[in-house]
């Protein structure tokens, strides 16, 4: 007979999101190497002009980067910098500026965030075509940006080809494209494309380049992929409130993350713990996978009590309560052990489901 | 043979919307009566006294009127009265608001305008249903007014009960509902309720009541029903441009429209002529009326060269090119005549399609 | 003994304000010749062209006219289409846009209008120069239009060459002049000069060019003098719920105004009775006139009890309670035999001053 | 003779301003102790909760405080906390909310951020007063915020008894009073008031409680005195982009800071050595210094040609170029020898002077 005594430990860090982990050690390092002294603020110091200078290497190409505080924060930048407030983004309606940010980009660009409606959660041409006819009358937002979030909320996602396509629909049409790029690394590592072939290549206009899910303490760059859109940015930015007075600390963590491919090393350890996790589940009777894990997150459907009892064991978020869908996302910090206590939970609480 | 000289004389009024239409000769006249002379500005005044009044007694009970300019404005001074930024209005994805005011109620409001898919043009309560996960998170816009249109865009009508249970839904859940009415004159000429039970015992607790669509030269009433609703909406209307100097002018026009039911009388008309319209195009071979038309609207599916021949020779929309989809409207000046003229030319186009 | 039974009667029109005026007789025949028919709407109708037309003709030069609902709606539109966010306005404290449009042109804008303080209304290159410091610094709204009200809301003028400097000062720091007319009939009326010598040659970018002062029913026109302003006003108006749907009726009125210069016949007359007014009043002693009216404002101080006894017999406002200031304007419509009642009143009230 | 080989050495810290400064020791401390493993994101984590706990001991009653990342979005989240677009925020017009944030305030909440002018920069009851006949007209903005910088940009700073005279007027007129404390730590240390007899019993009702330019490296404080105030705060905070994911780290700095009181230590420090270097350079002839430094700044007015010379030296901004008025300000991280290094320098290029 299992009692509850029989519980086994929770996982020492939680699979709730990317953003529960701590901070990698290099960039611990980094922050504490530049802690004392004085430097120029708002940007204007040393760090600060190496780690742009390391994103055009990065990119291969001249870009203008950024820094602004958070991913929120960084996507309005962006937007607000290439939108006038009557015209609108076409944004798959699971998009994080359409969902997840409080309606940030709406208020403070004024402009329209349009959710389509998409088969998977991930944009396609087609999907765009019918918004085409709002274009030169004045009664309707006129499409001007198209933001795909690059990997996409639901852990998927689109192939250079994909991107590619979407940018040549969105050109021909007078429209730029945005990637909201909170989870790049996770992208680029899945993919083995490079940034310039992802992100350059494919015609890419702007994007948020993400940090914080992946080791920073905090701050995203603001990647201009088209230097001229950025003309009047820093006005944007310092509007939004996304200007940091101590720069040199986000330029810091962006450094020690793009030495060495930290980022990237960072990223496949969190991608390859959700290939993990998703395996071993799939062997519990009882659980659905919801498909195999792109990047770093896997969804899953579950008996409802068993999600109450495990949210209590050791939390996580419901994706959709009515679906009893619920996400587990690893990151750079997460464990082969937390997978398997978090795997051996899953077994003990299915098997005394109530 | 057919040639163009035989084409038949277009009709005198347009099809194309019931704002092509003129001026009620009613409305005319009471502008007249009260062109010259002094009276004080910004709605100060005894017309506009009276005009208020009237709508308390058109309503059943004391609500708060504010003239507006125009239906977008009035739809903008209505939400932006009881909206935070933070919050969010369900509305189909095919309102008004959503679709045909250039993004106007997102800007002002800074609040989320979020289109809900409906399978038929009307909001039913399983459809807002997915949106109240989003409440009590602040990474969402916190759902605040359900938004219906009455009639539709699509030239549809909700019952009464259709009403009352989107409103019961919406205060179970602690969301206003709003009702753009630009054509709640057809609406209850079509349906026959009163007021007061269309809109009142309904729960629901601001609207735009329009008046320029049905004879008015120009002016829109927002009125609260729930009046408590109206405690700062004549400082949004200042803010907004919606408050007019020389106000008498507005409320002299709602006067004549509220006078022996002429708003009724007017709508009543343009429905009938509708539904005329309709009748006598169902019998034409190769067009395909969308419905009964339940007010003042028809959709029809005809062929794309006969489309373009018809815009030519009496100007109306497309309303989706990709379906070749085309609405023709009837207003309170359309005659018997225009519609019998119109037919000819239909049926004169379709039978030279080329 | 003067008893109270000797007020003397109060004019028939009240000197509040030029907007407590009723519609020029030329206006209203112009609206009941259009009164009837279809036309297009949203300004894609006949008269509208013709009126665009007509402005044109009068600046002597290809501007690029749009009419608006009212005068705050119309300086939103103009301001909203050449400003960005992050910019700012430079205008006199006074302003109708810092004081009177309970913060419309800010919050459709989010640009930042920054009352400059002057030594008597009228703008000076002087006051604007300490704002310049604030040019290229991210931490800084960046000063984009200067905003000046001809005539002031003070009832002053600006010369054509005091125009002509604000504008070479503006335009060699990359900014533009906007000019709010809400009384440009009156300046023009006043000062002699052509409406190309006073907007067009001085170098005014855009403005608001009034007509309900003088004379309309409703309506206002934004004139882009430099019409490479104008490329996205269109959207700007219908986002600014500024964009009539019976367009014709604001152009038949413009046209009825522009006809054989009623509007500067309409101007001149006020502008006239302002000054019979003032030399009347100038003779009574206890009331002080400030300056000679420029020209359809009065503006004078007198005993606060008078102030009070004064406005229950014929209304009109207070314009500093402090200072005990009124303003008394007059209108098209202000006969000789409403200056000669309201100067016997203040006589009459004067000699009773408790 | 002198050459330029005589030139000084510059000082190690700038005093450009606080914000040159690099990060207290503690605080990176504490940061290092809580850099690794998991933890709820979003405030939703231990520390959090106990920073906030921290605050409420500091102010000595029960406050609502809010985490955001810089100084110009908390003055943003407060501010639209309590502000609707139609009202106005009285400001003097020196504030950082007025000058140095590119209009964020403004363009996020859509209120009037006036400005108001002072003798001195500090404002007082009579420089409100004309802006009282803004209340209850729809026409203007409505006044609902007093807010004051404490201390004031220009180093100055409010007693105890004018920050409630300031509160009780703001009071008895429907207004609230706030804060913009980003030195409020120095003013605290500077007159040895307590934070409760400061802020709580004089009448303040929210605050931005300034952590970054007392040794933090990011992170200030929204304290809402009165909590009823945040009600609906943490929406505002997530629409305006100022919600950190990885929250424990801007609780750890706080917590750090008012760990045995380093924040007043901190702040003393810096105000000690601004005392210290305004008396060494008042023995400078040439050199002129505004007033004793109530704070850490300094301001003094020099040569120009000196000015130049120190900039290329040892950089710090010009505060007011039409005066040839400077800045220089202290931190925490000034020591004696970096005074004693800029006051060698200031003689230097004095005595050299072109």
């Amino acid at each position: 007979m299992i009692s509850r005594c029989d519980v086994p430990r929770p996982p020492e860090r939680s699979f709730a999101s990317d953003n529960t982990a701590g901070v990698s050690p290099e960039v611990i390092d980094a922050l504490n190497a530049v802690a004392a002294g004085s430097a120029m603020p708002y940007g204007s110091d040393d760090l600060t002009a190496l780690a742009y200078q390391a994103f055009d290497d990065l990119f291969e190409t001249n870009v203008a980067t950024l820094f602004c505080w958070g991913g929120t924060g960084a996507n309005v930048v962006g937007l607000a910098s290439v939108l006038e407030p009557w015209q609108a983004v076409l944004s798959p309606d699971s998009a994080h500026i359409v969902v997840d940010e409080c309606g940030a980009p709406a208020r403070f660009t004024g402009a329209t965030i349009t959710p389509v409606p998409t088969s998977d959660g991930r944009l396609r041409i087609a999907d765009l075509d019918p918004f085409l006819q709002w274009a030169h009358s004045e009664h309707h937002p006129q499409p001007r940006v198209v933001s795909v979030s690059q990997a996409t909320e639901t852990g998927q996602l689109y192939s250079v080809d994909q991107l590619g396509d979407i940018a040549e629909f969105a050109h021909s049409h007078n429209m730029l494209v945005h990637v909201d790029g909170a989870r790049i690394a996770n992208a680029i590592a899945a993919t083995g494309a490079s940034v310039n072939e992802m992100l350059v290549a494919t015609g890419v206009d702007l994007m948020t380049f993400g940090l914080t899910k992946n080791g920073a303490m905090y701050g995203e760059a603001v990647v201009f992929i088209d230097p001229s859109l950025a003309s009047n940015a820093r006005f944007v930015r310092k509007q939004a409130g996304q200007l940091a007075s101590k720069g040199r600390y986000i330029a810091a963590q962006a450094l020690a993350l793009l030495q060495d491919d930290l980022w990237l090393t960072n990223a496949a350890h969190a991608n390859a713990l959700a290939t993990t996790l998703a395996e071993q589940v799939s062997s519990i009777s009882g659980i659905d996978i919801h498909g195999r894990p792109e990047v770093n997150a896997v969804f899953a459907q579950l008996p409802r009590s068993v999600i109450d009892d495990l949210q209590r064991w050791s939390f996580f978020w419901d994706w959709d309560t009515n679906e009893n869908l619920v996400r587990w996302m690893t990151s750079f910090e997460t464990t082969e052990a937390d997978v398997e206590r978090f795997v051996a939970g899953l077994r003990h609480f299915m098997s005394i489901q109530r």
